[in-house]
């Protein structure tokens, strides 16, 4: 696999018998095409996957790209490869429980993920696993990706928080990209608004709403409701981690911040490194008593600098009524970045839902065909 | 001028006795010669030179890139033209009243702006007149640099809302940028957001608070200040247009709102096809009537599609307290997309000032570097 031929990719067997061609100011040419895998296939990878269905024509008209999925890689619905490409709409359409991917599959007997990875033809892999706050074993998985010059996008926030240093590395190494726009505040730019939008840009410092469950609970608690049933119907909206604890106790909110801190700010606080409060039943004096006063009590993540360092904190905060993170509500995040260059500038993404986080995955894959190298 | 080799220009005269070289992976590379002219040295103009110099050694590094300025003129203080480069520093540090650029003038007589422009041997005019509704003569100036093949920048609204097709037509047509990030909410990405940040959006509708001068005037009546003083305020302050009217009746923001249409959401419609309602000393008594209701009354743009068309409104509206609009305070400015693939994203620029509206013009200038070609 060569990463540097992304732009030129034209594998004999891969291209079709009656060959696509587009014009192109005037000039007949034949489309390039890329191979993708899925490393996970819950709500984040199925609407992903509808939403290249849904591109497939744009992307033609404005990188002449095909694109075809020849791996998918579950942990409970089975495994599937093929080199023609996965009938993705069919798959869709069929999805339900049990290992419904493994009659899909046409290659070679995979016993491992790390197989899967080495086997599928990939040149891009979308890894949506499970959030495990140790990165593992996402991170092994993204490394065997990138060694093989396999670019890798994600939106698990363990690997890139506990390892941001050593796969940037890696991805730099082996002449591919590593993006993880949906680790943070979902689809909204924040890595890419830093990237393209921001030349030259430092950023002093910055502070935000980055959990969308506990910043659920703390409004529904401003409105009278209580913390438990907050928490109940934030977990039937399915907004919440996989173990709710890992937001009410700020874990995730530390993990993004880091990243942020780490991606933007060239620090290297780790999530265990960065001071951290959460939100519990407790709080619910603290909620009333900012509404008495009348402000409003928010889990605020900021970063600052001190000297060569910067510090990472997650904890409540009672927030003036007019400070933009007061009105931040429901699932909103919010991140206001302060800058050398922009004084404050803030981004707010309202309400966001899993395409949301979709969307991330499909913004990352068009930044890399704009640009296959860091 | 041959446009498309403004990554690899490099004019006999123009490159020094010692050639600048850098190293790229190993290799050593002459640096790449741009020439830069400035049409307009006002604050705006001035605060984009102290950038540019500021930033001198990040563009050597990130493009490989060396630039010189061979050109400025303005309306009150003469002209210069210097192939070899003017002296900005110096003439920074001596800016004051009268001509002072005339005694740096080194090149041809130039009789008008439109022989300057065809003479100062730039590859970008970074223009920055001031504001007239009619577009004129800015449009002129824009038009007669495209067509001879040199990139513009500008952050003057005029030219943009009212012959946006006409330029953005010419510039495609003669292979050059026509960049104008500065035109909406300064340096704040917008333009750029959607361009590499939103890729394959659609924006459905928007709405956002996008003049500074009125809403400065609204909040600080709703603190109980008076009309007539928050106007002077923000005139001391320079936030004003040179006619406060193009504020007040919502010109300014109908001339914004009609450029987001045109650029963003596809549509034709121009300032003055805008439904548009400004603020005036009546006001007081709907700013006290909001605050009474616990509302705020802010001076909202807004877009949405009806059918094939755009249609684009500006007037004083009541909002919640809750609604992202009412938090907007002082000279900050918001503006809120609805889009299909991000549900709605926001985005705020807090307070800014001068060094914002020059960093829009940096912005564009890095966003050409990268792209020369649209």
């Amino acid at each position: 696999m060569d990463p540097t031929k992304i732009g030129v990719h034209r594998r004999a067997s891969a291209v079709p018998a009656r060959r696509t061609i587009r014009r192109l100011g005037g000039m007949i040419q034949p489309a390039r095409q890329i191979n993708l895998a899925l490393l996970g296939f819950g709500h984040v990878g199925r609407a992903f996957a509808h939403i290249l269905l849904k591109r497939r024509k744009w992307l033609l008209k404005e990188f002449g790209l095909e694109w075809k999925i020849t791996g998918i890689a579950t942990r409970n619905h089975g495994m599937a490869m093929e080199s023609a490409g996965l009938p993705v709409q069919k798959i869709l359409r069929a999805w339900k429980s049990g290992r419904i991917l493994d009659r899909y599959h046409s290659g070679p007997a995979c016993s491992s993920t790390t197989d899967f990875i080495r086997l599928c033809g990939a040149d891009v892999l979308f890894e949506t696993t499970l959030l495990e706050l140790s990165g593992e074993p996402a991170t092994t998985y993204i490394r065997e990706a990138l060694g093989a010059g396999i670019h890798v996008v994600t939106t698990n926030k363990g690997p890139v928080a506990t390892h941001f240093r050593a796969l940037t590395r890696l991805a730099r190494l082996r002449g591919v990209r590593f993006l993880y726009e949906g680790t943070v505040m979902d689809g909204a730019p924040v890595f890419n608004l830093m990237r393209q939008s921001l030349p030259g840009t430092r950023i002093h410092s910055l502070r935000g709403i980055l959990n969308s469950t506990t910043n659920y609970i703390l409004t529904q608690m401003e409105q009278g409701a209580s913390f438990g049933a907050a928490l109940q119907y934030a977990q039937d909206q399915g907004v919440t981690e996989a173990d709710p604890l890992l937001d009410l106790e700020g874990w995730d909110a530390a993990a993004k911040l880091s990243i942020l801190i780490q991606a933007l700010m060239g620090g290297s606080t780790r999530p265990e490194e960065i001071r951290r409060k959460g939100i519990s039943e407790d709080s619910g004096k603290l909620v009333r008593g900012a509404v008495r006063r009348d402000r409003r009590l928010r889990l605020v993540a900021r970063a600052y600098r001190q000297g060569e360092k910067v510090i990472g904190k997650v904890e409540p905060e009672e927030l003036e009524m007019f400070d933009p993170l007061a009105a931040i509500r429901g699932l909103s995040n919010i991140l206001v970045l302060n800058t050398d260059t922009m004084r404050e500038l803030a981004i707010v993404e309202n309400n966001p839902g899993v395409e949301q986080t979709a969307f991330a995955l499909f913004s990352d894959f068009v930044t890399l065909l704009r640009r296959p190298q860091a």
